[in-house]
């Protein structure tokens, strides 16, 4: 099995995702498209990188992301890193030849996430942006259903994306409280999530009605410079309407990113705490005539997405395991030389999300309908 | 619309429900088979049985129940008392020629049910024990399911009756806990109701093995002669297996009726606190393939059993209206001179479940499974 | 018990609905605040007027609604006509000296619904807008956990109104579709009971940003002229902010009211197709520290909002039953001499409704954010 | 961090399982208690296990487990093979002075069970029955809450595991279906579980009565020697009664492990296939009086069991990560030479469960209910 050198910036939440993705994906889908190999991690503290080096496996660890990218043994250059450290040492890294891959959101905002994937794109590297969510099975399975034309022509899509985790109002200012280092709030960490999957799954969004709210306006004696939720109207391309909400006020809701999505011959609803399962409604479902309802599927068949990896029906995998899947596309992409795209999000893909974020941005600041214009 | 004269015994929460009955079907199942007048109502406590003359519309009331068998008027017997009232009376009932309609259980035991069956079967009248769960639309759903053969061969049946209203050591002793009133607890007052939906869903009994349990033993100073809980294995003549189970001690379970039902078709689920739905599930359901799963049926169609009577699909119905549909069919019969079964519950249904419950006591009490032997 | 002599225009759904609930509420809040008198019903068709007085025991019919207005044994005016038969009967009527019931929406316009509710003020009659759901039971017990603090200060309020009956593109043209006769289309049959509800629950909306769609244009050769659906983005006066939505093209959906309500303390999330369901989150309930969670309330309790009517817990009551919950509440109003509001929805609600359905409908059409400007 | 040499029985789906585990605590559960060495993994199949040990990365493989007992690098022998496998070489391994991990069940019958949980502690090597759904977060959080006394006296456990995978007649013989490999089938293989979490959660069972059923009697001319299902009653030490069963002809249950347990002052409920979720009702809790009900609980809280190890709270886990804690639990007890039990199974507890499936089968045939004497 061929390998590839793997080198990551950032060793928090998403380095500890990304990497057991690496580590996981090498034994369990099998056999792997590349072999990875954990050549070196950077973080700017290096007690903690150096722990983190060890934890994971990585082979050597640096306190210069720069490092990463003039190391010959890296392939792949994995930025789990903090929203503004996004764009720089991604685009680096692609123009010294490293495929990348990205956490979302691509950049803090549209002119960012522009130009970091028109000057990633000029490299021809692999590029995609971890919007891992498009590898849930049940997400993945919602797809296959709409694209096989099974709930015909769609009319709405309602997209929310539900945390609680800054209620409190003492609760610290924290790095993703503060727009120059995040961008957004609940717009762009969560939101764009939803915005992600309303593309993958229904179309291109055309225009967006938006509010935000900033609830608690300073914390700690800092002025909190982001939105606490939004809330939008979407119009989408293809005549569907519907609505997208993103908040971290929401009391009781841990990690609620739900969706449904209506057609004209039936219906699709998620919700991610229940990770593993579809609710899959078709308007004539044989047999049955006087039973018709959503079906509750446990995707977790052998011919469900991704479960050729997995275990037999009824024994459920976890969130991160969307990594696996994520990280298992992004390396046969490499090694096949075939497209991020559609089912991986590709630097444009990243771009238009954080379009749409800005759109919505400005939606709610001068209280109008914002059409988006894409650039290309 | 011709008419029929109705004679009641008891104006408690059996007597409530069936004066609720008769008032709604007069003009909600229109135009009713026959028009029930309130002709007269019985009890003992001469002020509560007049309150409840004037509340329900009983042109009479009295404080003798062998005023009403001699009450020219009264066509019908409606028997909502207490259950050591319920063989006598219904029998003098029937033998003065009303037709009789009989709260469950028909009697505290296997012989006096069997009695009370038997001399009112030579009599000729129509007679229907109200075992008014086969009237809720999702179980008369489920009823049809099953015949169509949708479900397939039948293996499995796992029933349960699960309140809680006694758990608290202080609560009073009430005449559900005296056997000589009410013949045994929670098996004859629960149990049996999911005794008569196996019955009516899956087939005859064939054998039981049973444990009961009385957890609390003492309430103001007297002892409690019945069982607290029930829990017992079933056989079916049709070979299928499973579990009955019935309990007043069962913590935050308000009215609990669930039953499931497996085949080699597929599923069907309920559980009575979701009066409106079922949950059924087909194995190979068109389409979507890879959507396979338990379908949530919100039994609310045109189409569906008693829903010509009601509201446009989604606007649910409650509890009472079992008793609508239940009275209606009875009245049906009397008018059309039909059948009582087998979807009403006939003096023979009430028997047959009579029989079941003293076998799981026989079986509670000597450890060995029992074989059914139903008299005819 | 003193009685009210009932004049009732419409025998359709709502009529059959208000008929109902005047029949029950007649023994089953007993005793009643008046005995309701069934004295006339109006129609425009004479043979099916006739059947409806036969059916509900209405003493009388007629087929011009003026002359309930004449009549002297009518004490209460129930419009339960369709939409462009809402304002002049009603005033007419109130200004007759007749209480008046009048099914929503008040209006077809903001200036219909404004007009009808100064007119009937003056009068100084009882006047309601028959807002129902206002009087599920789950609904009344979320206002009073509202109303008592323990949600803290609202964030969010999420509703949607979602039903699939005319996605056919061949479902005939009916009134509901016709703007001269319905006024609106989803929004002011479906979105006005969100808005309605909104405004009960969390308070007084400030502005609206709002899309509608039409999905199918022409049905039967006639222009559909109202909307299929509409989403929109509201903020309340209070700070709260959210989205309501309301659709005919929601597949699998067949009365699907829900709403959610997060608050600083703990959430509310309900779902009509679940009638008797609450969700409800507190976020440090005791005891068990590590068990926190959405609590499944089934209200049926003896001690929650109108139980003390109807049976023990958990044995369910109807959609239907909302309106003998409404129907004794005007009554009450009409025997105390007491006030519509806050729990009854007065005319001033009523016209809010419409005026906020206005605004919807302008921001639809501007693109704009429209702020709420309320006529007193 | 010290290592400790790992040699493996069976490569199948435990012991893909069981590798994964190993393989993931190394750095998830970090610093891990000893760091494993995957030295040699065991297998009849030359090729097929040469490809495991590649794919997991085990050093060695060979075809007879007794090299893996005889190599000095290996200090833990994990039994992942099949039921007949389970006694003599766990005996071996310990014997050698080998710490033993040994798939369920422990034996084939009570009697092979208890012969190898006397002679393995004989031994004084650490000894665990790998129970693994001990180390379902919510079941550890059940048996938490149960343990503080916060559910009261327990009054009922009703368990089920529920699979279809068997049900069609041309499903092939496989090895489960053989009662000389298997030793039982539904019971042992799926009852075992639910009767091992009936001991960890309510306490010691002591009488039971059972019905067993083989639907399908002939399999690809073969005879099927095991049982399909079984149902039982059973009666707890404590006081307690309930009912067990497993299955293999429930369609549409995929994996179906549920089980409820109520107390005299809350109420406890879960199902495997929502693994991070569990059901908990408390009879008083506060705040709102008025809204009691079974909570949601997302087992996904940093202070849940197992927590510390994984994500925020929403991002769940997988069936596979009970391997992770359970072997975690067995290294963390020889690295600090602690008690397997109560939280992991001891070989006690896997005899006890054998013995449980033994009653069950006496009393399957005799129809008598059986009493529990245990072996010391």
């Amino acid at each position: 099995i061929p390998t590839i050198g793997i080198g990551m910036l950032g060793y928090g939440f998403m380095g500890k995702a990304h990497s057991n993705g690496y580590k996981t994906l090498a034994y369990m889908t099998w056999p792997p498209p590349l072999m990875p190999q954990l050549v070196s991690i950077a973080g700017r503290n290096e007690e903690a990188v150096a722990g983190a080096a060890r934890r994971y496996g990585f082979s050597d660890h640096v306190t210069d992301w720069k490092q990463i990218i003039a190391d010959d043994r890296v392939g792949v250059f994995d930025n789990s890193g903090p929203n503004n450290f996004h764009s720089e040492p991604t685009i680096a890294a692609a123009e010294a030849g490293k495929h990348v891959i990205c956490e979302k959101p691509l950049g803090r905002s549209a002119d960012e996430s522009y130009e970091t994937w028109k000057r990633v794109d000029a490299t021809g590297v692999k590029a995609m942006v971890a919007f891992n969510y498009r590898f849930v099975p049940a997400v993945r399975l919602a797809r296959m259903i709409i694209e096989s034309g099974e709930l015909g022509e769609i009319f709405h899509f309602r997209g929310s994306y539900l945390q609680e985790w800054i209620i409190d109002a003492d609760f610290p200012m924290v790095w993703r409280l503060d727009k120059d280092v995040a961008g957004s709030g609940a717009l762009g960490d969560l939101g764009a999530h939803v915005i992600d999957l309303a593309r993958y799954l229904v179309g291109e969004i055309s225009a967006v009605s938006a509010h935000t709210r900033t609830f608690v306006k300073n914390r700690e004696g800092q002025a909190v410079t982001v939105d606490d939720a939004v809330e939008s109207v979407v119009d989408f391309e293809n005549g569907a309407v519907g609505t997208i909400e993103a908040t971290r006020f929401a009391s009781g809701r841990k990690n609620g990113l739900t969706f449904e999505i209506n057609g004209s011959k039936g219906s699709i609803s998620f919700d991610i705490e229940r990770l593993n399962e579809l609710q899959v409604h078709f308007r004539d479902s044989k047999p049955g005539d006087l039973a018709q309802g959503f079906r509750t599927v446990l995707v977790s068949e052998a011919d469900h997405p991704f479960w050729q990896y997995w275990w037999p029906q009824g024994h459920m995998i976890g969130w991160e395991h969307t990594f696996v899947h994520e990280i298992h596309h992004f390396l046969s992409a490499i090694r096949e030389d075939t497209e991020i795209g559609p089912h991986g999000a590709t630097f444009e893909d990243g771009y238009r999300a954080a379009e749409i974020c800005d759109a919505m941005l400005r939606s709610a600041d001068n209280g109008a309908r914002e059409q988006l214009q894409y650039r290309s």
